[in-house]
């Protein structure tokens, strides 16, 4: 007889606030939030999740939302998960545990999602000094299909993931993650680094109290007090896997995660209709609530096995994935390159951060030639299955980095052609996105070649 | 009746020395190298060429011509190709210069490459600070597939692609190569940047005589000393393409270049039989000699229409590319992941250049326990069809930077499985590589928490 | 603000009968089956679905089920929808209805299916001859994945498609199919044709009022009775669509029908969560429940636009179909050829038929070296995705069939090696399919050569 | 150092005709040809082949060569090739010969191919009752590309392969093939058939010696006189591999071959830069010369191992072929379809050749629309990359065959769309194929319901 339907160990309703979910969720990491719910190796579950601001931004028509967003809400995830094998014995510290991701998606009634910039003041995103102004794109959904109505003429069908998916840190990880942070944060001169050219602030998100939610543990507690100022941020990717924004991570693939605490404690959400490699506008995913159906292994001993530490402590190590047969594949692909010199001119060394950023400017401005707003494509490069790669990282100083776009998504031919303008675009394609005005003070960088 | 066959623009003997070719190659980048041919619109040209050192490194059994290889001489180039229009008018400044790939190839009677790591006083690779030695694999071709006696149990299909490819700089164009790259070489404090993370050197290789060649125009002549003072140097990918090392840049690929000469004086060189993403050992493809067969056409006022500058000037454009349907493509991947943390554990600002390092130290140590040395494994990555992407670049302070590899390159299941130890590996995949010592007293980074 | 989610025009409640459910079912062709709903187009809406049988065949460990199945109960299908444009005007005979397939999948719940071979006395398959029993085998879902408890060591994720959708006949195409049909049944000598090597039986299923379901029509009302009598069948793909069984059918892809009677009246059933071209087994793709949420377009005038009639009225046409770009990839497939020579050695000419009898045949003895009984193999190679090409039309004697059989979805290696057996497999995959026995008394094909 | 490069073991001379080569041709099957070279296991050799007419059909403005070309002459085929272990001893029969294929491509110098259709009364093709004349279309080659003068609009890179990969037969073999077939020629009624709706004649076409080759068998020799007689025609595929046309068979493909006669004896030809499955027009892939890149491994005892014998003796076998993960991948596909109902409206049984004749007919009629001359459409689904599927065998009474074509290869988009009539085309690709009169009686199959 068949195994009875994916067993449903987290459930949400999105008309419900994060904090009122039947189910507590949680928005930092820590060791001690406790487990809501046990699975065995091998059982097929189905964990819930809200949008990663638990429904704070809306299906409507102004991008206030997004400029008044509190970073410090981020990101609401469910779980953790407390995984057994099948003579009922939890993982251990040193095990490896095999996540598939079997199926996911949108949760049914609430089909729909958003991409936003931040404004520069409030996190802004990777390109925040050409773009400070807060926007805001809604997508809605037709099955596999996303389309914008702020964005006419696009269409592209989900690389459907969850944008963090992790086991809990050990305490002695989160103290290497604190401290390293919080050097780093030291470092801030209010200067306009990286190498002077990524503006985005803050340099690290520290632990904060504010808004933290612990799961089971009540808010307010003793417990809840000391946990709250040392719980880590969920904003970067880190050991224990976490906000990773690897955009294949969809169905059918394996996540190879680290265990640290007894039980794994694994944790998702974040869910992403879709996204660009490197989620540029920051916000910048199709973000929305959804479901994931997964399928738990645990490979006893595994991170000894499999992972060699890349740091001074047996904790530093990375999980691995598994990259799966399904997904949209796409034939041509328009290809934008940047190399390691900033927008003033300046040569930096080896640099595929700043190389990333020119050929994502590059595009930008490419796109822009077809009727769409800079800010549209903006968005766009952000949330569709653009890939973005590190082509050349020795040819000193140059670092190269492409992005490439797949032409399919676009309603018009976008490649070069000989005549004199393409035909059919440099109409604007309206509406736009949404904009809030950017009230604060610092320089926009120019592009000072172009027009 | 039939157009003949490809006309061959530029034919190669390779058992003559760069400078003994009948066309004359040209290792730098220069405005005034005369063309060694004209090419019409729409005709199918061959250009031959020679591997990028000109037959330096031999098909042998040491690794010592990779160690005291020159990198002056490097890139054999062959052209420039001076492009017209159908009516016979040339391309003209301000043009779009689109290259189609119609077929490449080793050259007949020469199938074979190799892939090497610098020492690293005289060049380094990505990870120069963890395998200071020289280091040299041989690679042999049974058509599209290579296959290496110094890396056992490995054989892929070969995504051939020219490593350089692009226009003449114009004189001012130049200029402004020529002073940033001085400006950024005079930081240099001997430190060990990137951000004390990146070790290879020089910063950025300046002009210089030595060994320069520059075609037509005769050595040692009042010309050949002026414009060997200022031809730049062909190392780094910019903005007239150049040695971009696109992977995919393969049959039916197009490359849309800026035309800054009259004339566009299209450069090919730096043939590689495959790579992977980054290149990372720096001699790091499937270096060879090879053909190219391409079609040229001319999108008059294309740079205006297409490109943006990216910089102070109008000149800061990059090509763009134009990724084709015939590749090989791969089902299975296993994905390694870095965060911006350094093998010391200090935290940076979204560096994707550390990310990707630790990503690529992570797959490095992940191959070594199926029985290749980490020196195998780190010419694999550097020259087989693996990818790097940008995963993260917003979630501060982690950059997320993934190398993902396809698992049908090996001869044995590479993921992760349940079970004590993986069958059949931990067996040492010999011979090695060929190594060289070094002889020099730089300290290497040792990985602390790994055994 | 977002449109509402899709909307649903047929629910389905599997723990009810067919002709209990809310929104009445319909198990034939016929013009005059009143729709069940309106839809516009650009509307994106939900139909549900039993499985082709109407949950006649059980999640049970008998195939008794399969070989009693009474084959005038099918297949059950959901509609007719009435397509009207968004001015509200009905689709008209002549233009051409586009179906968008924008998701499909099982019903919540209900996430499992079946696939079988019929006995030969009832229905057969296209090896009936070789198996001549009854046989089942039950699959269970994870996500994308199917798996059987009855074929072990075999997973692979599904290209899941309607097996059947169609518009509704006029009735001078209903005549047209009710004289073809009867006319080739008539011409039943009871010998075993096809070319004497296809025995499957009946030659045609023509109307019959048994077990007939015509939707709001009250059943033995006298507008029933006729209707009945002359309602087509739904096994074979026609004119409209119809039983189809395109494999590749799946998310993103679209149908274009031509419309035969106003407002189109489009149907839709026989969910497949996976199948391999050709379903040769007869009830052989994973058969389940489902649903699917499509979108219309109407083109007007579309069938003179698009398709040309090939036959001697202007509706013999054709649907055509787009298949879109997200389904399951494989890289490596190994393939199997049949010629059309029998398995007496009688040859055949230019028989496709008989040539892809002979590459099923083929592949089925092949898989039976690695441990699969010869019904496992059977049944697996009619729900996997596998291919059937026509790949010789035109050698004469010799038309040349091929399977292609994706290597990706067996825990083992399948292709051949040097060495005496292949490692691991020849033992047996145990347990096998579920098997009734055959108490007809028509004779098994031998296979004479093999042993 | 590297093995020298691939051993040319046999060469062409393209201004030779096919008897006048160095290393002698053949164009029938026969066991005592003798072997033209040794081949070792492991060693990669270099094939080279005329094109299967060996020159006798032209780069110029008329058909006429196709309509009065003598079929008696084909194939030619290079080889036979002995194959030998590494300790020098043969193949045995019983062995299954593995045939890499490494390498293939158009022989340098010789860069255009041809297509055509035959005369009704001289071989015809698949469709020949609806295009009874000689028609023509030359291609030439950009590379990967192929582009035709006589069909404007349409470009595609081409899945080279060797139409003919065959091993020898037996005495035994050839003794069941000459009676088989013998039998079905006799039984040619000269009506109309198969199932009176395939035309092309003659049944079978039976040794013969006018035109026969033998290799290194002097013409008009007693040996010669006896072996013509009895010497396999080449035209349909069969138990040795032969003709396939399996047009996936490109590069990093395999084909595992049954060994007949001491040493196997492998020869190929009829080298097809591109092929449809079906190959419709019967010379109907780019037919060229070439060259082909193999490399051999011998199973021992591999045919008992893999193969099962389909018919009354053990020789009943068929190769097994290993698809390789190069190849042109495309995304989107129009699929057009067909059942087995023939253009008379009369009703076939589960016949997937009659289904597949009408899928063809639908989409040249198509295509006719989008301005190609249906001649030209023929042609072009007879040599571009389309896919010919057996999607359903089982759903009696309709066979459902599916034609599915990549809509990347054309300059249009040829997908059906609301509104009147596509826009831009409508206007006729001009000029249109090479045409011959026919000038025989046989009455012209007629489409009734199309205009």
């Amino acid at each position: 007889m068949a195994p009875s339907t994916p067993r449903v160990v987290v459930g949400i309703d999105v008309k419900k606030r994060p904090w009122e979910q039947l189910v507590p969720l949680h928005n930092r990491w820590h060791p001690d939030i406790p487990p809501v719910a046990d699975v065995k190796e091998g059982e097929l579950v189905r964990v819930e999740m809200v949008d990663w601001t638990g429904g704070r931004v809306g299906d409507n028509n102004s991008a206030e939302d997004i400029k008044s967003l509190d970073l410090t809400i981020t990101h609401y995830l469910s779980g953790p998960l407390r995984v057994l094998d099948t003579d009922g014995k939890p993982a251990q510290p040193g095990d490896l545990l095999a996540v598939e991701i079997c199926n996911l998606g949108p949760l049914p009634g609430d089909e729909w999602g958003y991409t936003g910039t931040f404004d520069r003041e409030n996190g802004g995103g990777f390109l925040t000094d050409h773009f400070p102004c807060a926007t805001k794109a809604i997508w809605y959904f037709e099955g596999i299909y996303a389309y914008s109505p702020n964005i006419p003429g696009v269409r592209f069908p989900g690389l459907t993931h969850p944008g963090i998916i992790g086991t809990a840190p050990s305490h002695d990880l989160l103290n290497i993650w604190n401290e390293r942070e919080r050097k780093l944060a030291e470092t801030d001169t209010g200067s306009l680094k990286l190498c002077e050219v990524v503006h985005q602030r803050p340099l690290a998100s520290l632990p904060t109290p504010k808004n933290c939610l612990l799961g089971k543990i009540k808010e307010g507690s003793p417990e809840w007090q000391k946990m709250a100022n040392e719980a880590a941020r969920t904003i970067p990717g880190r050991e224990n896997g976490g906000n990773c924004d690897i955009k294949n991570l969809s169905r059918g693939s394996k996540v190879y995660l680290p265990v640290f605490v007894e039980g794994a404690n694994l944790s998702t959400g974040d869910m992403h209709f879709s996204q660009g490699d490197g989620e540029v506008s920051f916000c910048g995913a199709i973000e929305m609530s959804g479901f994931l159906e997964l399928k738990c292994e645990i490979i006893r001993g595994g991170m000894k096995e499999y992972l060699t530490p890349m740091g001074p402590t047996p904790l530093h190590v990375n999980p691995i994935f598994e990259i799966g047969p399904v997904e949209p594949r796409f034939s041509e692909w328009l290809v934008f390159e940047g190399i390691s010199v900033d927008e003033a001119g300046q040569q930096h060394y080896l640099d595929a951060t700043v190389a990333y950023k020119r050929a994502v400017l590059n595009a930008i401005d490419y796109l822009s030639s077809f009727g769409y707003s800079k800010e549209q494509a903006y968005i766009l490069l952000s949330c569709c299955p653009c890939e973005g790669r590190i082509s050349g990282i020795v040819d000193s100083p140059n670092a190269v980095a492409t992005l490439a776009i797949p032409t399919a998504i676009f309603d018009q031919d976008i490649r070069p052609k000989t005549g004199k303008v393409p035909k059919g675009p440099k109409v604007q394609r309206s509406p736009d996105v949404l904009k809030c005005t950017y009230d604060g003070k610092l320089p926009v960088t120019k592009n000072l070649g172009g027009t």
